[in-house]
Parts: structure tokens; sequence; C-alpha cells
């Protein structure tokens, strides 16, 4: 099978490198539009080639979009639209069978747009939950996908051969497919992924505002700090859309979180240590979730 | 050496584990009053016998405080004075060259406490900013403090011998010695270890909260997610009298937090992106401190 990688950073380089090594694909064309990410590609053998969009919609039996949420929602109208030209011009390639995913963190909004689009079945919503703080070609690795969760939306809405295929492919990559709505996903990303960027570009604020002698934070971080705050570092161009896009979902949940705070906050004042026991022991619960 | 450890936890357990295997003590036993800590302690091998408190002064030439900064207050003057006793008694076993050190994440009170001892100069306040978010003997490990950095609060107010028995003793444990006064420690630890026990604490609630299915948690918990509620899992034994003890410092941090999660909160409620996006890349300074 030929795939079609748009965007060569993080998530979509990863999958170049394993769907390649592991056999799913026989080819792999990348497209880059960003001249330093394009050159690291090529240095780095991402690709087999890296091509224009067009190229990669032609060339490709399945292309990911792998690219912010914001400049996916363009792009998926824009496959879409070329595999409807081509099943009603002359020159046809086989559009009928050719799929298109993304792999954003925020689902709605892009089912949303392409609701009533002709090709609608060709597309297929995919979130594969796994990545580094790291960003970039340079960051791409093997392996990265392995073992976590994938879920796919509104399978009902996609072609069952197109979901297939898709199946396929993940498992190539050694996920675990969970189906769900998108209005559904939009909900429990927020919980589990979304807040804890929040919390942890709010830590950095802080630490980086209260703390002016950076060689003390150097010095006195240990690995729980490191830990907290290692979201920190990610990417502006990928989670300023995605924080956009779930807005009423983020919000709700940062309104629960500042009430937490806030009970934190005021047994500490209080000196409380009743409450403030009481308080962890409840957090202590997500032991028996994550190991 | 001999040495004595009070309290076989993770950290109590650790440095037993290494100081024995590494020849910087002849001899290690253990206090342990909670019975199955001891009894694992016991089957792990952890010490060489357990002890009384009594006996563990009498056979120690330094003793580790290794138990959280509540009872750590107690047992300090315990210690002192009977080390005190013996200097003034006719049974002396050489008192004069025992070190006591406790190795707390909160300094303050405790160096408040014992400023008048007629004993002082035998204490030597210590802090390994080492840890893992895992309590009790069996968590114990070795390597643990390697390459991560020590704190010695106010080694002026201990004897210069007492002192370098003390760095010996995180030599042997490879960590860095960095000296400073104890209300500074205080300060620095509130940026950079208290407060991202209270975020992770607060994400944890937060998540428990909001997400009744459990396993969606687990399903859809994804690196990011684990590792910013790690912490989470830390003790209320442990946490509750630091939370309590470093009051001020802590408050003073939550507050500037609580502030940027507004900030944040306000720009995502707003749609201003271009704010979302200065926060982000503000906090992704982080990068250059922490790798």
């Amino acid at each position: 099978m030929n795939i079609g990688i748009v965007g060569l950073g993080l998530i979509g380089g990863s999958m170049a490198i394993d769907l390649k090594r592991r056999g799913f694909a026989h080819k792999v064309v990348g497209v880059e539009t960003e001249p330093v990410n394009a050159a690291a590609a090529r240095q780095i053998g991402l690709v087999d080639k890296i091509v224009t969009l067009e190229e990669c919609v032609a060339e490709s039996d399945i292309v990911v979009l792998a690219v912010p949420v914001g400049a996916a929602a363009k792009l998926l109208s824009k496959v879409l639209d070329a595999y409807q030209a081509v099943q009603e011009g002359p020159d046809s390639y086989g559009a009928g069978e050719k799929v298109v995913i993304d792999v954003c963190s925020t689902k709605e909004m892009l089912a949303e747009s392409v609701k009533c689009h002709p090709c609608r079945k060709h597309y297929v919503a995919t979130h594969p939950m796994a990545g580094t703080e790291y960003s970039g070609p340079w960051a791409a690795m093997s392996g990265m996908f392995d073992g976590h969760a994938c879920i796919i939306c509104d399978p009902e809405d996609s072609c069952p051969e197109a979901v297939a295929k898709v199946e396929a492919l993940y498992d190539t990559l050694n996920m675990r497919v969970i189906r769900m709505e998108s209005a559904n996903h939009d909900v429990h990303t927020a919980y589990v992924s979304h807040i804890s960027h929040v919390t942890s570009f709010a830590l950095a604020l802080t630490v980086l505002d209260k703390e002016n002698d950076e060689k003390h934070i150097f010095d006195l971080a240990s690995g729980g700090f490191s830990s907290t705050v290692r979201l920190a570092k990610s990417s502006p161009d990928m989670w300023t859309p995605i924080l956009k896009q779930n807005k009423d979902n983020v919000l709700h949940v940062m309104d629960t979180y500042i009430e937490k705070m806030n009970a934190f906050r005021q047994a500490i004042a209080d000196g409380d240590e009743k409450t403030i026991r009481t308080l962890i022991e409840e957090a202590n619960r997500i032991r028996r979730i994550i190991r």
C-alpha cells in the first residue's frame, strides 16, 4: 500500500518510520511546506520522496493529515474535493478506494466541517493518543505508538472498507483501537489530555515568574518537577488551535480544576490538616487507574 | 562507619541499600515502629538489624531521620537530648563525634526547633532532592539518589567535622551538594517541588470528579497525562505536614499559579488566539532549563 503523509513532524514522521519499517507501506511520500522541516525529513530519510499535496493525493492509498487542527480542516476539504474531482472526471485512478485520515486532538469541528461532503465516506477521523513534548521531524521515532490507544470517531460515517484499512494501519503501529462519537471524544480528551497541558503551561509560567534565578530551578528541580512540567514544552502551533477548538469542554474542566486548587488553598491557609489529608487521599485514588 | 536509619521507607530504605552496598557503612541498623514496614524491611534485608531508637543512637556514628517532617522534629530533639545525656554522664561512647541528620522537604521550622539545643552542632540539616511517587520499604531502590542535588542547610550551625562526614555520605550516594539557608530553601522548594505536588493532586481530583467512568481515564490517558498526574500518588503522611509547615511560601506560589490559570482561562474564553499563543511561548522557556 502507498501512504502519503502531510506534515512530517513528530506524529507524521513517527508514522512514516514504522509503517515503512513494518511492511505496511510499500512506499511513503510526504508533504512538508516548511523548508527547514522538509530538508530535515529528507536528510533523516523519513519518506521515500517529498511531493506536492496533489501528487500525494494521486499517489497514496491512504493520506494522513498530520498537521495542527486548524490546518487539518482546510486540507481535509481539499483532499476530499480532489477525490470528488477524480470520481467525476474521466481520469479515474481508483479514488473510490482511497482514504484520508486526520490525527488531531479535537474532533467535533473537523467532523462538522465535512459533514455534507459527497466524499465524506472516504474520511476516517482518528486520534492516536501518543506523543512526546517534542516536535518536528527530528523528534520522530520508531515505536512511539506501541501499546497506546487510538480513537476512531464516528466510524459509521465512513465506509466500512475505509475503516478496515485504517484499523489495519493502527494495528501495524500496535495501537488499541477504541470507537467513540466525536462529541464524546472532545469531552474526554479535555479531561485527560488538554487540561494537563494547561496545568503544565501554568506551572512553567509560575516557576519562571517567581524564580528569577534559573540556576536554582535547574539545581533544585528533581524528577517530580520535571515530569509535572514536561508538557509545558509543547508546541504553540499545535496547542493554540486545540484550546480554541475545544473551548467549551476545556473551560468546563478548567473551572473544576480551579475549584479544586482553591479548596486546597483554603485548607492550607486554615492550617486544616484534616482537610489537606482528605484531599490528598482522594487524589491518591488515581493510583488504581494510572500505574 | 555505622549508620542508623530511623524510618525505613522510600528515602531511608534507598539510603540503607546504597550506603551498605557502596562500602560507606560497615553496619546499618534501622528503626521502624510500623510493624508491617518493619516486617517488610526485615524480609527485603534493607538493614542488618531492626533496633529501638535508643539502640540506634548508641550504635550509630550517623543517625538519619527519614520520617515525615512533623515526626522528625520530635525525634531530632530526642536524639540531641540523648547525645547531651551521654556527654554529661559517666558512660561516654564518644557522643562528641556523633551526627544526626534529617532528610525533610521543609527546613525552617525544624532548624528553629533545635536552635538553642546544646548539641545543635551535631545536627546537619539535609534535603536529598530525589524520590519517586511510591512509598514504603518495598519502594526503596538502589541508585535513586544518583546525579540529583542534595541541599545542606545552615552548615555554619553544625560543626565542620559533622558537615564533612555528611558530605562524604552524600558523595557516596552520587549527589551534588548545594549549601543554602533554611529560609531560602523553603522558598525555593515551594516553587520547584511543593507547588507541582499540589497541581498534581488538583489534577487527579478534577479528573476523578469529572470522569466517572474509570475505564475511560485508563483507556485515554496517554504518556502526557500520566506524567503530569504522577505526583498525585504521593503519600498524605509525607505531604500533609510539608504543606502545613511551608504554608506561607506555598500559599504565595499557589496565588501566582491560580493567577496564571485565570489568565489562560480568560484567553480561551475570549477565543484570543494571540494571547493563548503568547502564554504557551512564554511557558516554553522552561525548555532551556529542564531537559
